[in-house]
């Protein structure tokens, strides 16, 4: 039967043979003392060199004002300074009035958004969520873990719907937010999503900005993270769910988080909040409590370096051409050392930052073990849903950015070892 | 009884002539259409310009890490780079393990403080605060009105304590915290106070320090926003907090702000925590789920540019010989027009960024009025005590440092005339 690639189809002689060969592989890297990372989806530094310019890009003549005259090294401007806003406009495709621009975290916005929703509501709650008796939220899964990480601090209770190749399962999200008024919003990543690499489908944003929710300020997270961050010229295409929702009658349904922590700088990047001007409403009269306002500094720094979505899209393409080869490098020795043995399956995406692996059940704890063992740290097993725990126990996030193509070889190879491994003991456990 | 200066003492036909001499004056005011604002304690231009170079301080070849290694472009840090803390550990006085660097912004910092103890409590809390029926706190007045705004926003009753010479009253605060466990906590300005310019004598800090609290988790807001912002060569001495709550036997009861905003830039700074490494720890795994961390980029550029305490100090100095002519000129200006008339009083700091003026009662809200209506805008009158209600309607904040001296002359002149107006006319109905 050794002419079959499925494993499941080998006898236990031919698996146990295959084991042995693998594992005298798998030792002989343990003997290399490897250590390599990959447990966040990092830039590396080759991408961070391409925004260095801008740090420079201020003169020490500048003026240093925003186009309506305010002193950006003073205090004031409370939602971001007006060339901010025109920017964000173009790249999200939403009215400057619709926009709020932040320091350098959009967790820091998504957190501070559930937190305030938390302690005063949104726009149209009758009470704050936290004086609510339970407050649940939906998680596509896999999904983000730091999303899952804000509602387990604020004791949100999390319930984990599907995904499936356009989006979360919306059969289960559409039931579930009709008969549950505890359910208060969902959390989202709908292009290039972390980790599936999905961009969610028309039919999907429809779905989500039209359904009946039994919360009448039931609000959907939209973390549009990766929105410009393709790495093929034929990019996705993401319906706009604010207009999406404004169509529906559901003007203020939407909260949509992005940044440019993956186009300049993870740790002094640019956060933005797009939103219906009601709920920015409601969400400036807290933030001027809780700040004087952005770094507009750093704010001027990025219109000068990005003026408009033109120069983003371009100095995308830089940011594609240095990780693309990454990408197709995990996706080369996937389909070699994993392709059609029925082990493994995983999403080719066209963009972000993730190659989600699913191994056989019961599988991707011990893979992630027996990686880190041989010195190649991944995200934890069970990250990318609720909790930490995957039902299935064979989601594995694949980080492919921030090693170089050296590492990335290797660190693939010790990963499709550790799959194999597992997965035929797996098989032969089960005979 | 023309030869008495203070007015109390004029008749009323004395009064009446004096006040058509001074409305005379204020008419011709009103009719140049001045139109500045000194409502906010915000430095000015030639201020902000003293930290210009420090935007230009990294060169285009700095490799761009912090000591420990780690890449200030990329993610990572949660807490601030390890030359920043030290450069705050000498500011503060406190162990470089005691501090928590941040954002631009320490009004967020205590905002979020705050707002974690409501969600989540203190290290130590049996509950969340906000679980808790009432929540109030010690807020001695005048003070500083975000502050008060931070309560207002999350339902935390504030309790009005008297500032003396020394700080708060603390017969008042001693009696209220042993009584009352729903007080849990206190804001303080311990040195420069906004707005009286009062630095807290040693005794007032030993007696918070060890004070009992029915509250066990009870906390000391201490924004300490003016340690080094002296205006004089002998600036005041502020007794550590943090030292005197640790001898005390209460090493958590503080959390110390502070932040670079009138240092170097009021929107582009960095801002501080000091406090309890158990305080601090419970907070970064909750500051783990908001934010990937503060702008590191930001803290180099400063820690490049104020190396040290020392070359803080000799900042420092730049700056009050910018603004120290502008406070000289109010207190000019009082004394010549206000003084000896019993009609107001001032305190004389020796730092800070406010001038505090108390009228009779019952005339800052008529001043403050008068002067909007000659193009002077203050800050509201009632601002400084919790829910802009000033029980005495007395007090009027100053802030000097943004006006050109020119500009502050006219202010200065056009207030004192309003003072003096408003003074008379309520002479004159009290007779």
């Amino acid at each position: 039967m050794k002419n079959q690639v499925d494993l499941v189809h080998w006898d236990a002689e031919e698996l146990g043979n295959h084991h042995r060969i693998l594992s005298e592989r798998y030792e002989a890297y343990r003997e290399q003392k490897i250590s390599l990372d990959m447990s966040r989806g990092k830039p590396c530094r080759e991408q961070l060199e391409l925004s260095a310019p801008m740090l420079q890009i201020l003169p020490p003549d500048d003026p240093l004002r925003a186009e309506d005259g305010s002193d950006c090294l003073n205090y004031g401007g409370l939602d971001g300074i007006p060339e901010a806003k025109a920017l964000f406009s173009q790249v999200l495709g939403v009215d400057p009035k619709e926009l709020l621009i932040g320091g350098n975290s959009s967790l820091t916005m998504m957190h501070d958004t559930l937190s305030r929703a938390m302690l005063h509501g949104v726009y149209g709650s009758e009470l704050p969520w936290g004086k609510l008796p339970k407050v649940k939220f939906l998680c596509p899964s896999p999904g983000y873990d730091r999303h899952f990480a804000i509602c387990e601090l604020l004791n949100i209770e999390m319930i984990v719907v599907d995904m499936l190749p356009g989006g979360p399962d919306m059969e289960q999200v559409e039931q579930l937010v009709r008969e549950d008024d505890s359910i208060k919003g969902i959390w989202c990543v709908p292009k290039y999503s972390n980790p599936d690499g999905i961009t969610y489908s028309d039919e999907t944003v429809d779905r989500l900005a039209r359904m009946k929710t039994a919360a009448a300020d039931f609000r959907i997270f939209w973390d549009d993270a990766y929105t410009v961050h393709h790495l093929t010229s034929k990019p996705d295409e993401l319906k706009s769910i604010h207009a999406a929702c404004r169509t529906a009658g559901n003007p203020d349904r939407v909260f949509i988080f992005s940044s440019t922590a993956k186009i300049t700088f993870p740790g002094a990047g640019v956060a933005v909040l797009a939103s219906s001007e009601r709920n920015l409403d409601l969400i400036r009269r807290q933030l001027a409590v809780q700040t004087i306002g952005p770094d507009k500094i750093n704010q001027l720094r990025h219109v000068r370096f990005l003026p408009d979505a033109d120069h983003v899209k371009r100095h995308m393409e830089k940011h594609a051409a240095i990780i693309k080869p990454k990408f197709d490098l995990v996706l080369q020795k996937f389909e070699a050392e994993l392709g059609g043995k029925q082990i493994a399956s995983w999403h080719k995406p066209n963009g972000g930052y993730f190659i989600s692996l699913n191994t056989l059940d019961g599988c991707a704890k011990e893979v992630v073990r027996m990686a880190a063992e041989a010195g190649v740290t991944l995200t934890k097993a069970g990250a990318t849903f609720p909790y930490g725990r995957d039902p299935r126990d064979r989601n594995i996030r694949i980080a492919p950015t921030f090693p170089s193509l050296a590492e990335l070889d290797t660190a693939m190879d010790i990963l499709c070892l550790c799959v194999q491994l597992a997965s035929i003991r797996k098989i032969l456990s089960e005979r």
